[in-house]
């Protein structure tokens, strides 16, 4: 099944979680309101709500239960882009302005936390205090991942150990929880809630290491910001710290990222860029990324072979593969 | 009872709830730990536990339970304060530099959220999802009481009613639920928790008008930061919103209010808070935080007559009688 295809055959029960997403962000106060709608029509592809939904297929599905842990991930998900946007002082998501820019910091902020509390007010509609315990641990593991980015920008003595520590944070884990939600918000066997904590860590890792490698390896058009951003920002991604290690590039590199570094934020990153491709990281990149992918489809031999178990297996292939 | 006796009679339980606190902030994180130990260390008159315990004496008193809700309850209000450091670019609180000024605003930030998130990693210990779902509620209630903060800065057409709507949600709301939370947590009878809800927000509105007074009439010795930083900042308070109403002073006063939000920031506000002070604003307002002091004061007569009770007035009239 195509990855349209699956979009489409959960088409009204996505419909319902972008409706409730919609009111779960009204108020009757329009600074806030423009700011959450914004963020909102932004879109993004509701990876989560996704997940959300197939691990749901694997008990006894309920659209009203689900709904009660998906919208609640997707508005940590938010929160955490658009206090992201504060840090990385940026300008432009997915092609459009960011709260950030368009209202300020301080906006951008309080619309953070206003989304951090509605997603547990909405959570805590579930008698299930399980669940509100594990999404709020998983907000305060991203803010620790989120301060752990801000200690290595431009540590280019990092190891790759902990490149992995501060990607299952910031990124793995809210996607493994989805998949471990969704099974629990519909009474899935713990074996199996288990299992799917683990496929979707396995796809949070592959899909941030494709993002890290899209950034060097991308065309501004197809990641709607120009290559490099992570360099410019001081954020040492895997392919980089591989690059680093090789003998023959390693001064010269080093080089242009004190050199961006230096500049504060206006540097161009291009002549890195064009070092980091060249070198062997982006393929030892890969590597580790196909790695993440192959634990992730034999996690998924451990479940029932219901329809969803194949959706879920195509959808780690497609996150390795988007160019966008 | 005087209020040193109070503290020094709930000592051990309070200081049970500072070595919690200490250790719902450490994580392995020395950027994190140095900001929240740094906010910790401020310190602080810890009120909000204090309500709870008190609180906790109309049910069934359990240490361990109450601890689960004071806990949150204190991070919150901490979380509220960093990110209020942000928006009012404060360089001090209480004397003592803030995690903004000696670390940075995206520190401050994720501190604020690392907060937020730890504190429902505490609560949701209990296995309570009322209360799980008050303390994520406050939070968001507290969020649009900042964006409405924001949205009024220098907003001196703003009227009597806004100003209470929004030190409500700012101030009052985490007080009540306090006293509310505190009683739930030890299985109080519905009726008394909320009574102790409602005394929470009377004493909680009180607070912040004495509050809001003591910014304007108090000395910088007393109050820790030069008076008149609400004006400062844009932040137009009740005694103001008063003496705007006298039309022998308005003008004048908005000519001075104006001066200062064209200075940007760092304009003198002095003397406008001379304008302030020689006006009837003061006296209306201290009338205003008296109705609200009787109010609490009567709430308390539905509840049983135990020792808690009449510490619970107690506080009431040191709030209203505070000169710091």
């Amino acid at each position: 099944m195509k990855l349209m295809q699956l979009y489409a055959s959960l088409k009204s029960d996505l419909q319902a979680i972008e409706d409730a997403l919609a009111s779960s962000v009204a108020s009757d106060l329009p600074l806030l309101n423009d700011s959450a709608l914004h963020l909102l029509k932004a879109g993004g592809k509701r990876l989560r709500p996704v997940f959300v939904l197939l691990s749901g297929k694997f008990g006894e599905y309920s659209l009203d239960q689900l709904k009660r842990v998906a919208v609640p991930l997707e508005l940590i998900h938010m929160a955490s882009l658009v206090h992201d946007d504060v840090i990385d002082d940026a300008d432009t998501r997915r092609g459009q302005p960011t709260v950030k820019a368009k209202w300020d910091n301080r906006i951008a902020m309080f619309t953070g936390d206003y989304l951090h509390g509605k997603s547990l007010v909405i959570a805590t509609e579930l008698a299930h205090p399980r669940i509100h315990q594990i999404l709020s641990g998983a907000i305060v593991q991203m803010c620790i991942g989120e301060m752990e980015q801000i200690r290595d920008f431009f540590n280019t003595e990092q190891s790759v150990r902990n490149y992995l520590l501060r990607i299952r944070r910031k990124t793995a884990l809210l996607i493994a929880i989805s998949c471990q939600l969704g099974a629990m918000a519909a009474g899935a066997p713990k074996k199996q809630c288990d299992i799917l904590y683990r496929y979707g860590y396995n796809v949070g890792m592959l899909f941030q290491i494709t993002d890290d490698l899209l950034d060097l390896c991308g065309t501004e058009k197809a990641i709607g910001k120009p290559p490099g951003s992570d360099l410019r920002q001081g954020n040492i991604t895997l392919p980089v710290l591989f690059a680093l290690q090789e003998p023959a590039l390693r001064d010269k590199l080093l080089g242009e990222i004190a050199r961006i570094q230096a500049a504060g934020g206006n540097a161009d990153s291009s002549a890195a860029v064009k070092l980091v491709r060249g070198s062997a990281g982006i393929r030892q990149a890969e590597a580790l990324a196909e790695r993440y992918m192959a634990k992730a489809l034999k996690l998924l031999e451990g479940l029932p072979a219901i329809p969803a178990r194949k959706n879920l297996s195509d959808i780690a292939r497609f996150v390795a593969q988007r160019s966008y």
